[in-house]
């Protein structure tokens, strides 16, 4: 039986493993993978601390913190469903010992959103691609489509720079989204193209990407381009779906938390970073949060 | 008229910081010295990204990061009171300008509580302080009390073991209250003493310390012990004196924010890290206040 069991090993989840670790607590982390949504950033400039660094890079520290203080991670680890049983949980995962635990913190965080157009799932792959730190050196003198003008779509244009030869990036927005500092370092470059007001419509080819179609609202018109590359950057899904009739969830699949103590609607069970209702989505935030977490659930079983 | 001024330039401002210069705000960190707490703190480990950094080292890091981007920090400026004048703010500080602001973010942190009892201000500086990585080197070989045993009081412990000769820790409550790991470590070290259920009463000596008094609650008798030196970390004061009359504090001082968007009582005045009401006081959770602050900063100066 443990005290706590951590499902997620991103930057909330290592963050509670660190304060959990420290707080002496019988706790694991269970993760499908060490990193999350850090293994497909590049540069982080504004986790503090750090002027530059790499998420897989910043990941390791974390992972390396947790370690340290003896917290075991169990990477390759699926939830697959949770139940209370008396007084305690019961989590069924991919492997088939089933593990007790008196809590638990869920940071699970999420995941690309799709487009859910024409063509997008036949070139998956094949030109469409979601990661731009994985990918944007597969697209070395190609033009390219990034559908999405917020922060991340503009991060992705922003590691293309070194590697495409044009770079469209369309937003849905009548105004870029992403951060000003962002959007000045790609608007002095040539290579740049900002389209607005737009929705791409279709993903055309014959084995791979040759062509994006998008409607122009503000005239009404679908207009097309060639590219042999599009890198997805719409939004993200919270990572909640095997939480279904377990804790309340909000419109948008986010666990709805206490933001002072990070508790969900059943007690015992806290949540922290981007699986949460909480307002923005940074990794700073998901540390923070991460060890109000844990320092909830600290709490929370002294006085069990 | 700046967009925004960010009071304070510890943890929370100077993320705060970052996130504002990203965003491109006129934005300036106005603050009585560059660091806050942290320069007290000789090795923090619970920081993720950092296995082990001392305070002044983080503080150092995360001032060129905001400085690298162009954001102005003031130091040694501070802040005398804030008026709301039509739609924007008047701040007036010990310098001869008063500075004028769309919004604000308050980040001033918290201070050392005082024991309060017969000795402690004569004593000042003649063997009670209240830093333990200011003085714990000053002790070598002496016997030294420390006041508190929740984090501080343990952290304190933990600096002097290389230093003092012997160390008693006297805690108010039943239990040792700071974090299992700490306390183990400490445990293992006979120049370790706890003592829990007791006041610390009087602190007596001729020009230096020699001797410290308190009452052991559980037998009601008043003791005594030998010790040249009183470590105070009896808990904090948040900085917000200047602060009455303008946004809602709580019973503690603390400003009362809206926990999901750090905003105050008053539109346009955000406030983040331990001079809040935040449950948790931790660097790391001060950091992601700071973040959310800004964000919301940001939202509320698009929206105005």
């Amino acid at each position: 039986m443990y005290d706590l069991v951590i499902i997620g090993g991103a930057t909330s989840g290592l963050t509670a493993g660190i304060y959990a670790a420290r707080k002496k607590l019988n706790a694991v982390i269970l993760t499908k993978e060490i990193g999350g949504q850090n293994l497909q950033t590049e540069n982080i400039e504004n986790f503090p601390g750090f002027e530059k660094i790499s998420g897989p890079e910043l990941t390791e520290k974390m992972k390396k913190q947790v370690q340290n203080y003896g917290l075991q991670i169990k990477s390759g680890t699926e939830v697959k469903s949770i139940s209370k049983i008396d007084d305690f949980f019961e989590i069924v995962t991919n492997t088939p010992d089933k593990i007790k635990t008196k809590s638990i913190i869920i940071a699970t965080g999420k995941k690309h959103k799709k487009l859910s157009i024409p063509g997008e799932k036949k070139f998956e792959n094949k030109g469409v691609v979601y990661c731009s730190i994985c990918d944007a050196p597969l697209f070395g003198g190609k033009d390219v489509v990034v559908a999405g003008s917020g922060n991340s779509g503009l991060g992705s244009a922003f590691d293309l720079l070194k590697y495409a030869n044009k770079i469209y990036i369309i937003g849905r927005a009548e105004k870029v989204k992403g951060d000003e500092f962002l959007q000045e370092k790609l608007k002095k470059d040539d290579k740049v193209v900002f389209i607005t007001s737009a929705d791409v419509k279709e993903i055309k080819g014959s084995d791979f990407v040759e062509e994006v179609v998008y409607l122009d609202k503000k005239s009404g018109k679908e207009k097309s381009l060639k590219a042999q590359g599009v890198f997805v950057n719409i939004g993200w899904l919270p990572s909640s779906s095997f939480l279904k009739n377990f804790v309340k969830l909000n419109e948008y699949g986010e666990i709805i938390v206490d933001p002072k103590t990070n508790e969900t609607s059943i007690k015992g069970v806290f949540a922290a970073g981007d699986v949460t209702d909480v307002k923005y989505k940074q990794c700073v935030i998901a540390a923070g949060e991460g060890a109000k977490a844990a320092l909830s659930a600290y709490d929370y079983l002294k006085n069990r």
